[in-house]
């Protein structure tokens, strides 16, 4: 059986290319002196994550308890949990990953979600890291002003399970450096030491080293790249490690094509106008706009292609945004130049706990 | 235990509400002589396929192979595919459905899926009803002029273990019944007959009566409901059956809070402007707006709350489409009036092929 003989549609990872994202990622954090801290939420295999730890990196980053306790069952021993925990449900279960876990930090912004931290690290008999999350850009989650950081710090500070480590933040805003500086001036004015500046993603990650103070960078999608992490110049449309195989299924009329593959398999995430129209690049037509989707229909605008696909032509599809892609299939169809590996689990898909 | 103590997000159904909702469609459907085909892509489990098929409906629709057969596997004895079969991959598995199921059905719109399908139930030693889909407006599948249904009817008549039964659509445009009319006697011409006429969702069921000819209904969201559905004036808000439950992690900043639901649980699918804005309706604050996701944050504008959400408040969401969040979760939680039935397995999650 080869890639070509496999059911549609099927995710597939090109392993050589996930080896040279790795190993290039690895280099440039080497010669910075950066600590490379991936998350694994864009792969969610411990087969890379551990081959990450292998090349490396200091450990992983995990968004959720769920995606971290695989990891660490596969045998990761440092994981950052760098999503605030709220709520008395997951007491239990970050007690125990921090049992299970050699080295556990969690990155908060709120004391409702610290208390909860300190209580779990409490009940593990553990010590838990944590970072300070701060805003610089994304305005998603994080503290705002520098100055709120001191009475999270000082909470941190006085637990006896709690270790203060640092800041993080995602992605990495131009006043991400001024911010640690700052806030770092204020803690040390108590006696506060927070050594970890960690931030960042794939898209601006070569440039990383020209933040001031940085020491630790987490890139995810860098294992695969996409469509958007290649047009923010992070990778080439060579580097993309995870294609999407797909079949038309249906040429109603000209200039329109149908694949068997919708928003169950692409997701709906879009990409910004400047990137490129539609839901994926179609690599065989890339005139053609995946102007719709169902959720297993993707419909193509087809009228620019010279020669059109056919029904029952294959086509391989480069994602908007592939995180999200690995979490939709129970396993990914892994080869090396065309040579089929097997069909591997996505050990940590569907874990939002 | 309780719903307030379920771990979040959950993705909770409220199983009064699914029974009250199956039961309005069959009635409906029983009131104009409509056979009711309900689509599983929406629940995905075999206890409200099941409760479809004791209810009333002539059987289920779903949309690939993979799908079908978990509903098969559960004891559904009919079966329509709606979605065309196209590439040597399905043959083998089509046939083993054909065997399987008592009562099998597809749709397809072209000879490459027709001749698949032929020999599929050549192998099978099974008859597979087969209909025509055609184009009603959604420009995605199906054939476009009335015309073109003679070669498919006729190819299908010819073959030993094919039955035409009639044509499909999705959703039901307004030309449709004209269409189907136009079809027929293209047919009848040539001693063709085509009695279903299958067609509609549930954005337009309650009017699917009015459609000349229709002999078949199908829709799927009516088992839940969602945004969408409800401001298609399908169903009332208290009608809809899925609620996904979100613990509130983060408030930066006055103005915006940020819940543990990001696209992995709600999906990135929109909704007109017209049905309102943002990812999906928060229940509690209906005048919040769930501005942004990321995979696991859903970030709020909740400027316009006069008692804004705190850190640690669980609330609940109507998502824009309820679809497709069944597919992201392993296990949806199941209750009746607050009582907790359990963690029901989505049976038929992730059957894209």
């Amino acid at each position: 059986m080869d890639i070509e003989s496999l059911d549609t549609p099927a995710v597939v990872i090109d392993l050589d290319r996930v080896d040279a994202n790795l190993a290039a990622a690895q280099r440039y954090a080497d010669e910075h002196g950066l600590a490379l801290r991936p998350h694994v939420k864009t792969h969610k295999l411990p087969w890379i994550a551990h081959r990450q730890v292998a090349l490396g990196a200091v450990g992983i980053t995990a968004q959720k308890i769920g995606e971290a306790a695989v990891m660490v069952a596969a045998g990761i021993e440092d994981v950052l949990l760098s999503y605030p925990l709220v709520g008395e449900t997951k007491l239990e279960p970050l007690a125990r990953l921090a049992r299970a876990t050699p080295r556990l930090a969690v990155a908060l912004d709120n004391d409702v979600s610290l208390d909860l931290v300190g209580r779990a690290a409490s009940e593990a008999e553990r010590t838990i890291d944590v970072l300070i999350e701060f805003e610089s850009g994304r305005l998603r989650t994080g503290v705002v002003a520098p100055d709120e950081a001191l009475p999270l710090a000082q909470a941190i500070d006085a637990h006896a399970h709690l270790r203060l480590r640092g800041f993080m933040t995602y992605p990495l805003g131009a006043g991400a450096g001024d911010w640690v500086r700052e806030a770092r001036s204020v803690l040390e004015r108590q006696g506060l030491e927070a050594p970890v500046f960690s931030g960042g993603g794939t898209p601006g990650m070569w440039h990383a080293h020209e933040m001031p103070g940085l020491t630790e960078l987490r890139p995810g999608t860098y294992a695969y790249h996409d469509r958007a992490t290649v047009a923010a110049g992070a990778g080439r449309l060579d580097d993309c490690a995870l294609h999407v195989h797909v079949t038309v299924v249906s040429t109603p009329e000209r200039g329109r094509a149908v694949i068997d593959a919708g928003s169950k398999t692409l997701t709906s995430d879009t990409v910004a106008a400047s990137v490129g129209a539609g839901y994926g690049l179609v690599l065989e037509h890339p005139e053609a706009v995946i102007t719709a989707l169902s959720e297993e229909h993707g419909v193509l605008d087809v009228s620019a292609c010279e020669r059109p696909p056919r029904v029952g032509d294959r086509v391989r599809i480069v994602p908007n945004h592939v995180c999200p892609v690995s979490n939709l299939v129970d396993g990914v169809t892994v080869h090396r130049g065309g040579s089929l590996h097997g069909v591997w689990p996505v050990a940590a898909r569907g874990t939002t706990r």
